[in-house]
């Protein structure tokens, strides 16, 4: 008997047929013999529904009061899966974040979960009931309601699954698994079936929606195997576990793509110690991250520097470095952005030299002038124009093969 | 510095602009110095869109899960009540019913309270914040969330005046207060000032619905003064309170009606102890709540029994007493929904003589005859037919002088 947790997100439980659908999908998972948990988000439209209230009252709301309007949504979805089940005659029963004490800090909006008391989840699993937990919300330790921000269901189910020690957390979504880039401009990509926390970290931090970076971290850390795979169909989806041999054997896993990103350029900086703390300090006190960045040989004691941020921040990032810049007297501040970044991602890269090089050669050959490149262990970045993404990303998955499924 | 309780019902929340309203409210109610906590129901039509979600899935739902979905709407309006409070520089914080905990048992859709922990709240007043809690919502001993049933937020505000001993439980409401009779169907009706608790539960049991029995009852247990007032106008509603001197020169303080009542009569009883018991107790473990009940002068060992029950009630009631009165032999069961309840109420008839006859000979006077009698210390009523309901209300309330403001 395996103990499966499993995430339904907004759109599998957007209205009460579909309800319907996830209740059959767990009520099948538990006569197969599994312990079942399920953690569900708000019906899709929901949670926006709420934010569109708090925001005709003020653009600003108060946030302890934010969470605790917009974390009602996945209240009313336990309720409801829990009365299909048992009109099923699948014995369930709902639990809120607070009923079973998911613990979170007191960073409205997007806390980070701290711990969950298991001994109740537990105890329902073992009277044979499904257990059904509220995604997206939590409480600090004063008992306040707390969310997790968007995709915190994901991160929610990863939790409960560490806490249950789970055999798998399966998140079920649209698509069918994570695929070796986005099958919407690559018609030859394919899904991958097994792939490492590593690489599937890079992929969610650059750009690929199917998982939320801070689950994986979570999963990474506490060792939970998920599965991602359709709500629609009963194949099997994408592993994401532990790295393992057979990985090794593939250079690249997966290409990805992110346009929102926005180029600032500041010149004639001058070359002396802490002027790049003077500039990224205060973007990192106001949570703007910043990605690539560049900082050209020096010349008479100057230097430009150049780096990438979202483009929806740009606004923000600029009215911080305005004031900074005019206090290091710097020459000039320029923005642009028509630019994207393309990466490959590949834990193999790390034992395998002429990654970076075949990469450079691919672009080159399809003409796509490289503007800036950052790299990691695992993971090659070229910022380009934006109009070349495409391009970028089919050439590049052919060049590394990605189509031919990998013999494991 | 007085406390104050407020309760603001659907209608007054319905949307945002009137959320607003009641912030200002709120606010000005501060202003003068006092410290408040606010009860608020979900937002007009809210809960209702809850419960027909549910009944597309059954319309037999587990009883838990139905008050899993249908306790949401509260907490909606109670954060979003907040960042009013809060955008206009109140400083407010809301509680849902497991926060403040408000433990009430396990009967889940119609759970009773048992006890509110004050703490909290009153250390929230203290540091002159508003507290605002959500109505109708409760959770019990296993920390099970739970609803109070239809009305419950009033249930709900006297419960959290009763725990800050406040000075004043003020319900508001879209009328101006308490009237002697439906304004609606008798023109000269006119507000009441003041009226006990006593009477207030005879015109809550009698069909007025301005305020749930049970929050009444609660009220009277522990001595929680509430003022029914308008959320439209400034003037004084009316006050619900302990009995006073004053009252007792009132003989009838008000003329309510039923329509939602059915006659049942069965014929041929068997007069002989314990065919009482048979009948009604299982109506009663059904929750089915019989109120007037006549008993024939028994002839040839055999009697008549003729008793209401409410109209929407009457096919399980006739499903509870059918075998009943296949075991009994009884003759016939007859059925009359085309009756109707009035009733007038006043503590002054405790100690006046005449009231009834004075009573009975109004309505003779207009032709209508009278089918049932019941009559308790402070309350006597008449089943009559139907059509003839408007009628006898507005010549009870001349008869009585009800339009006449008293001298206190």
């Amino acid at each position: 008997m395996a103990c499966i947790v499993q995430k339904y997100g907004g759109t599998s439980v957007g209205d009460i047929e579909r309800i319907g659908n996830v209740a059959r999908r767990v009520a099948e998972t538990c006569r197969m013999g599994n312990q079942v948990a399920v953690v569900v988000s708000a019906m899709a439209g929901e949670t926006n529904r709420l934010i569109d209230l708090v925001h005709r009252i003020t653009p600003k709301p108060n946030m302890r009061e934010y969470d605790v309007v917009v974390s009602t949504g996945e209240n009313v979805t336990i309720g409801l899966l829990a009365i299909a089940l048992e009109s099923m005659g699948v014995p369930s029963e709902s639990f809120t974040g607070h009923q079973v004490k998911i613990l979170t800090d007191s960073v409205y909006s997007k806390a980070r979960i701290l711990s969950i008391e298991s001994e109740r989840l537990r105890r329902v699993l073992e009277r044979g009931k499904v257990a059904i937990v509220a995604g997206f919300q939590g409480q600090d330790e004063n008992g306040n309601l707390t969310t997790l921000g968007r995709g915190g269901s994901d991160l929610s189910a990863v939790a409960v699954a560490a806490a249950l020690r789970a055999d798998v957390c399966e998140i079920f979504t649209d698509v069918d698994g994570v695929f070796t880039t986005d099958p919407n401009i690559c018609t030859r990509a394919r899904k991958i079936q097994r792939i490492s926390y590593d690489e599937m970290l890079e992929m969610a931090s650059l750009g690929a929606k199917v998982l939320q970076t801070r689950s994986v971290e979570f999963a990474k850390k506490h060792g939970v195997k998920i599965h991602v795979r359709s709500s629609f169909s009963h194949e099997e989806g994408t592993y994401v576990l532990q790295e393992e041999s057979q990985m090794e054997k593939v250079l690249v896993t997966s290409v990805t793509y992110n346009k929102d990103e926005a180029k600032i350029s500041l010149c004639g900086v001058p070359d002396v110690p802490g002027v790049a703390a003077r500039i990224f300090s205060p973007l990192a006190e106001r949570n703007i991250v910043v990605d690539v960045i560049i900082q050209n040989i020096s010349k008479d004691g100057y230097t430009d520097l150049t780096f990438t941020v979202p483009k929806s921040e740009i606004r923000d990032a600029l009215e911080i470095i305005r004031p900074v810049a005019g206090e290091l007297g710097l020459r000039e501040i320029r923005t642009d952005e028509d630019v994207a970044k393309v990466s490959i991602i590949g834990v193999g890269m790390k034992t395998h030299a002429g990654v970076a090089a075949k990469m450079f050669r691919t672009l080159s050959d399809e003409g796509i002038n490289i503007q800036m490149i950052n790299t990691s262990e695992i993971k090659i970045s070229c910022v380009i124009r934006e109009k070349y993404t495409e391009l970028a990303v089919r050439a590049l998955h052919d060049a590394f093969g990605l189509e031919k499924e990998v013999s494991v």
